[in-house]
């Protein structure tokens, strides 16, 4: 059966990116892969054409499709919409929670071809290999209630963090299953020694670590946590926390690699859909150049090959291109040192379809 | 007129590394300083000999106190104390509240003697010399309400974050007043593209900016912070952030020197009372062997006569006598490397005393 594949190019480097790795997509589909790709708007560039970061009409679409891909979103020409609805950021959120993308995968591995590349010791992040599994449709993101209103003569803002145990409990599941796979070590991020609601996160993990007899289940203070990813991060296999602090503890995992440019993100429902994306941003002060790096994108289609169309050969395949390319001494600027060729974001995809 | 400070020594290391600080503040009392000395417990082992965290007999000597010297608190002992109001990080947050100590500044700074220790290049971190400015005594650490309570059928957990205007304009005041006497370059971190909390937050430091023309005022997403940290840290002069995101990115900036053993820090109410404690935690492993570095806490005397007794000499006094330890070769096991001699707490205390 044709499975459906929705292209959202988003802002800033966004279009750049996801035209690299939609040829990849196509060369994929002559190899017999069976999808039908679609494109659709969101972010600022949804809000420029409809005045909406998230329109009904790619709501609609992402909801008809297998698997969505999706390039980055926000800018500053956008950051001074008063309506915080409307920013391009609220597309991003609107899409993980409509669709229930819960769980949300963020490796963070540093390729040996670009260990330079890292602001760190070499000894402290060779063969670096973390997975940092981040709750992405609760917590302090989501919270009820929320706002800025007037108190005692004065504006207050105010958010609230909140869990449920089930909400807790299917991100946690995540989790020790990607612990099973992989090195067997669970890691879980909270604040429990100030915050309830992380008191019960710990609560529930505690309770499903019988089920994972396998797993060896550690936990961190989030301060500790982002303290030992920068003194030896290698100690990490699997990481499993919320929201936010995912957001913080994953850039920061991320940038260990020192080329955030490389790595690819998912974010998983229920049944298995997924939104694939680049970890980075939309790198607005480079866009429209066509010198964005486009492999962490070109990566995102190796991991919904993996994760949500069920191609494990396929993925491998991108991945091992990718691998290539790298060996070859091909880099885009934000990964170039001493000795290597700098090149283009489609003389990346060129090169990265010549070694499929 | 006779100022008073008052010792908490804590729990695991607490004890060892104060007393190697009050051997400090006893030769600046020989050197003239006009204070009174008094101990009191707080933490776990007040909680052991009176049931409480924060005794009303140490609250009370903590008021009348002109500043405090604190060891650390916790240590696995009291992690299974049911009631979290008990546990001993109740006593510490419980002094910080009680004494409105809003303003916390946590220096990150690398000793160029210990370069080595980071895990950083050194080039990345040669020289770094950041403050940050932690919001103290409000955010999600105070907020309500808070609990786990069960809501359709399952328990939830619930925390708010919350500032009023008042309070973020308090803390923007020390960190611009920071940066002005520093290189005039302050960062506000906040998550304002989702966080309503933040949206006010960023609008009242955007509010204050025009009565410090001289100093230039920046603004990062907390992710963004916590990679920026990570990737280029000598970006930073001054950071100003709430009490969460701060605990978070001062204990990552911290690390980013290698020696968390070296880092004091002071918390300020609005009258200069202040307490002042090393940044790093009780280490409960390596409790009563001798072993602990006192430095970041001699180095918080030095930071309590600069702050709060208003005696810049003697404090530079002490940094020097440190700074010269250092030179010799004297390293505690936390900070030991090839070439240097490894000496206990009270060897460390010694060399500290010769060398004022
Ligand atoms: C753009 C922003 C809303 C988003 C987040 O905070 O989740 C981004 O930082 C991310 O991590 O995907
Ligand atoms: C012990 C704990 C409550 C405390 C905090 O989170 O503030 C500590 O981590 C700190 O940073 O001083």
């Amino acid at each position: 059966m044709t499975q459906k594949i929705l292209v959202l190019p988003g802002d800033g480097i966004g279009p750049e990116i996801t035209a690299q790795a939609s040829r990849v997509l196509a060369a994929c589909q002559a190899r017999g892969l069976d999808v039908e790709v679609e494109e659709a708007l969101v972010g600022g560039s949804a809000y420029d054409a409809h005045g909406e970061p998230l329109p009904a009409a790619t709501l609609e679409k992402a909801r008809g499709a297998d698997a969505i891909l999706l390039g980055a979103v926000g800018g500053p020409k956008w950051d001074t919409i008063e309506d915080l609805a409307k920013r391009p950021e609220k597309g991003l959120l609107g899409l993980r929670k409509n669709l229930g993308l819960f769980g949300n995968l963020r490796p963070a591995i540093l390729y040996p071809q670009l260990a330079d590349a890292s602001s760190l010791k070499p000894e402290v992040v060779s063969g670096l290999d973390i997975m940092i599994v981040r709750e992405l449709t609760g917590g302090i993101y989501f919270g009820q209630p929320r706002g800025i209103e007037e108190r005692d003569g004065e504006r207050v803002g105010f958010n609230t963090y909140v869990y449920a145990e089930s909400e807790i409990e299917r991100i946690g599941r995540v989790a020790f299953e990607m612990a099973r796979k992989r090195h067997k070590k669970l890691c879980s991020v909270d604040k429990a020694n100030v915050l309830e609601v992380t008191i019960l996160w710990r609560e529930v993990m505690e309770r499903l670590a019988p089920e994972y007899p396998d797993v060896e289940l550690s936990h961190l203070y989030v301060d500790n946590a982002a303290m030992q990813l920068v003194r030896a991060p290698k100690q990490f296999d699997v990481i499993v926390t919320g929201n936010m602090f995912g957001d913080i503890l994953s850039d920061a995992a991320a940038m260990l690699t020192g080329s955030i440019g490389m790595l690819p993100s998912a974010s998983l429902n229920e049944s298995g859909q997924g939104m694939y994306e680049p970890c980075h941003g939309s790198a607005p002060d480079i866009a429209g150049q066509n010198v964005a790096n486009p492999l962490a994108t070109i990566l995102s289609v190796a991991m919904m090959l993996r994760y949500s169309l069920n191609e494990p050969v396929l993925a491998e395949r991108i991945e091992a291109a990718v691998g290539r390319v790298l060996d070859d001494g091909l880099r885009t600027a934000d990964i170039a040192s001493a000795g290597t060729r700098t090149v283009s974001t489609t003389e990346m995809g060129d090169a990265v379809l010549a070694a499929f």
